[in-house]
């Protein structure tokens, strides 16, 4: 039992963005941030390189090294708006550049990102440098996880994330068509088999290889499905309240007995 | 990949069965396999302690002995229709009566059992050793892991049977109301992120403690419900052929990946 009592509205924000522009997707979270705000989000989520661009032929090392410049405004609209965000991007760093989330609070901005771990196909492999841990953060009387895409198909990954002690595990993703079974069947499970949170925000539109479907969703500690897209730009929204993790495991505790039993 | 080429078609007997009767459900064993053969089923699977009965206040060790004199019944039901069966049952052991799946094919008569690992609530952990191990047999082609109810529900249970290199897993359960997240949600997503086969034989009816409302299904290695059952007595089925499992695994293998990962 995490024992918390955070409340929160979280937003997911399905979108396209505009794969390798840095600026015209940073002034989209600007207007996706103040239309979730008039409609009561905290923290609002984004897709996996939404920043950036998720697949490209171009060079990513040389687009990953407009994020940091861009890191100021993303921490000046948090703070004006007094919202959260957890945003897709490339970044780059001393190994490589990673596809990770950047995590912006009001009241402290940027904090460290949650970088992939779990890399999909050749052209990821060539690309990023995988990370190597799960990642929380606290934010309003909450713990929140943070994975990316293929990341939440591993239910070692979202377990080792969820014995975090968190209430809500955050996805941006770029996932594929067609993997519909990804939101429409693991991610409610990997919910309801952590008795935690999830929400998993998805692209849409296509590029040079890929299609993406939408369908991002939030699923409860039950697993019921909290709210979920279409294959449009839209914003979906549900209240989180930390308390409703503690019932889900009134009657038993699924991390509790697999910790037991590893113990044993 | 299992490069295995085995096919054979599955059911599942939904029932309540007579709980405590041992000879009554022997005789259902018999009546149903008939049925199921009629229907072209080759390996028929019963809920969870189907031959005993699953939950009692009556002597738990009294009724696991009327289970030896029975093993010759049942392998001769499986030798004259030519069919294998798992079937749920009490049996007693040198360290305490277990929860465990009978095995019985038709060429070899009763298999070394399957005992459940994770037991279920104080009910469970009272009156049974727990088991300790994955276990999986080879037949026809095929090779067919087996768990039994809660052992589900934790993905880390289902991955060490995965890792046997399984087509199938079979599970008898005796899932109570209102649990039906884990039919509809967890079985399915169970058998997409090993990619393999699943069928889950529930339970039907009430004892003194419990209802069990069926909704037995079977899956597919790409989380399709290729099968599933109302709240009635019923026998569904569903051809499973090994080359799937392939198939599932042709753009990648979750199993080789977090094998790798581990490995790392």
């Amino acid at each position: 039992m995490t024992g918390r009592t955070g409340a929160l509205t979280l937003g997911l924000w399905q979108s396209s963005g505009t794969p390798g522009d840095v600026t015209a997707n940073l002034a989209e979270v600007a207007k996706a941030a103040a239309q979730a705000k008039a409609q009561g989000v905290d923290l609002l989520v984004f897709p996996e390189c939404f920043l950036t661009g998720y697949f490209t032929d171009a060079d990513v090392a040389q687009i990953a090294g407009e994020v940091e410049p861009a890191l100021g405004q993303l921490a000046a609209i948090a703070a004006q708006l007094d919202m959260a965000f957890v945003v897709g991007s490339y970044l780059p760093g001393p190994m490589g550049v990673q596809n990770v989330a950047l995590i912006v609070t009001p009241e402290n901005g940027v904090q460290a990102p949650y970088a992939k771990q779990m890399l999909y196909g050749t052209w990821e492999e060539a690309t990023f440098t995988p990370g190597q841990h799960p990642h929380a953060f606290d934010w309003r009387g909450m713990r929140i996880g943070v994975l990316i895409c293929f990341d939440i198909e591993f239910p070692e990954v979202m377990r080792a994330t969820a014995a975090l002690d968190v209430d809500l595990v955050v996805v941006p993703t770029s996932l594929m068509a067609p993997a519909y079974a990804v939101p429409r069947l693991l991610v409610p499970a990997r919910a309801l088999e952590n008795q935690v949170f999830v929400g998993y925000a998805n692209r849409i539109g296509a590029d040079a290889a890929h299609s993406y479907p939408g369908e991002s969703v939030i699923a409860g500690p039950d697993g019921a499905v909290l709210a979920n897209a279409g294959g449009g730009t839209e914003l979906i929204t549900a209240r989180i309240l930390a308390t409703d993790v503690a019932k889900a495991r009134a009657e038993f505790s699924y991390l509790e007995i697999i910790a037991a039993k590893g113990a044993s």
